[in-house]
């Protein structure tokens, strides 16, 4: 195998920098668009054989040094009994959004196997398919962004159910908390028995918060989930908007931690620590500009990374759509010229 | 005149430590409402008399340190040739939005006194009306923080038109922020002459920046405007999103460094030095917490601060549409109260 994702996250050398992309298997490509066009977006995670399919998409085109699986931050939902629809052309829909008090009584852990059987068959076909060339990553939220979404029943922009329920009732807060925690535990070693080499924790609205409501509401969780994994597999610990307090974020574990575009990567790791590996972590519009500012923004990350090992080069988030698939194959290229010439 | 907020502006000693507050005359406000149902936003703007009693009306029901010109950002657009509208419920749009060799051309540096002509005499009625009881703050967009509402003619999620430009035509793009902050050097200055006691700059979007594309493309242009002020009154640079690299933030200058909640107070003040005074930075959502909640934070905050002379409290950003005005008084109080207590 190809294990050049892998040896990056335990801080081993490498011949070069690995690199694979947030949303990499997306509607940027035409082949998943086609695909796309044919079935609903959850259709298409609930369909081992399509989510297979749209997870090697990007492998042989872009030649990354890793896949993800294609499935959704809210899979496990269902099982614990919030009912989700994605609206046309709109974001997901919860339609019955937690609360108060008999909300979070209602909820349920999940049971993997029974709940999302359709997700550990689509990583062990993946698996199967990719004949062990590259690492397969499974991934799940954060405590924090789930939790979020269940509360709002969608996008938001202030977070204020979410965070009113955190700072009014701390203890029923505590109890979601632990309730999404336990969820999400089984959920993602679940994914590493169906055989993901690795896993990437989201905690995608987790800038919403100040480091202090991070430490205090949301960190135990999120060190939680990640002991509840930590041994088997590597785990990537990301977020965005918490550059700024990067520390307490990386404090909560991970053998990687992946950061957003806002602060330098240098900065990042020294603040984290050298002894961890870091992704990161190219501002994605950057992918919409000429090949020779792609070039130079790619040639500024790797030598804020100085050589040294653990660097997984990835987007500070995922790639936007409308992402000409040329420039995207063209930073992977550099990436790995790049990253050669300077070992 | 109680100056406490200008001698913390300068790092003088207070015997309290002086907050108001960013969007104090807003929607959260029935006063406000009364008026906003019978005019619109840009009409509100542009009647001195409106502008001037909507700005008054946070000064004596809260007791805030300091006024703020009753005003938006994007007043100097029409002078500079670009339309604009503000849909009904909706964000501002602009109809001719700037892309080009030509539209950028076309950009006029405006003349305050024939082109906003109605801000300057709503200024001096405010300074009438308030007889030196506190200080005057007036404002404008930070040069990126415009370009980018020119540009993509509204509110945007990834600033993709933006940064093209910038990425794509870095000379064009250079111009661009040159027209850009030679009007808003005049829009300031007029301001001042008018009888504002300090400046804040706001560069609400340059959180959607690397610190590298920050230092390049941005923070020359945001010095010149500050550099074009200086040593009139104090200056507040604030930005939000950018914690991360508050450092090069400060680096463009403003005598007080504004920060968002997404960092610690008294990280955000060693990394911008403590010669400079800083203005922060508690989440807005606070003020829909319980009582006890919002004073337990602002102690936090204050005991961040360290009694050292130079804060000035704020939230990180605007107050939040539909926050108690019972909790926003509440808060002032807070801050008056247990800041004394500490001198």
């Amino acid at each position: 195998m190809n294990d050049t994702f892998l040896r990056a996250c335990r801080c081993e050398p490498t011949d070069y920098t690995p690199v694979w992309l947030m949303r990499q298997a997306g509607r940027y490509m035409k082949e998943y668009m086609e695909i796309r066009k044919r079935h609903s977006f959850l259709e298409m995670c609930r369909t081992p054989e399509i989510a297979c399919e749209v997870t090697l998409q990007p492998v042989d085109k872009l030649n990354v040094d890793a896949a993800i699986i294609f499935a959704d931050i809210l899979l496990p939902l269902e099982g614990m009994g919030i009912k989700l629809e994605f609206a046309k052309n709109e974001g997901p829909v919860i339609l019955n959004p937690v609360r108060g008090e008999k909300d979070v009584a209602a909820l349920r852990v999940i049971e993997p196997a029974e709940d999302v059987p359709y997700l550990l068959e689509a990583i062990r076909l993946v698996k199967r398919e990719l004949e062990d060339r590259i690492p397969l990553i499974g991934f799940s939220a954060a405590p924090f962004t789930l939790a979020s979404y269940i509360i709002e029943g969608g996008g938001s922009k202030n977070y204020l159910h979410a965070k009113r329920l955190m700072y009014g009732e701390p203890e029923l807060w505590r109890r979601l908390m632990d309730s999404i925690t336990s969820t999400l535990i089984a959920y993602v070693n679940a994914q590493i028995d169906a055989g993901a080499d690795a896993i990437q924790i989201f905690d995608s609205w987790a800038g919403a918060l100040s480091p202090q409501d991070y430490a205090l509401y949301v960190q135990p969780h999120t060190r939680r989930l990640i002991e509840g994994i930590s041994g088997r597999v590597p785990v990537i610990n990301f977020s965005t908007g918490t550059s700024a307090y990067i520390d307490t974020i990386s404090q909560c574990g991970g053998d990687v931690v992946g950061v957003d575009w806002r602060i330098r990567l240098d900065t990042a790791w020294k603040r984290i620590g050298h002894g961890r590996a870091i992704q990161g972590n190219l501002d994605p519009t950057v992918l919409f500009a000429p090949r020779t500012e792609i070039k130079r923004q790619v040639e500024t990350i790797l030598n804020m990374a100085d050589r040294r090992a653990g660097h997984i080069f990835n987007l500070g988030h995922g790639i936007i759509v409308g992402t000409p698939v040329d420039n995207v194959k063209a930073l992977v290229d550099y990436v790995h010229e790049l990253s050669a010439k300077n070992r």
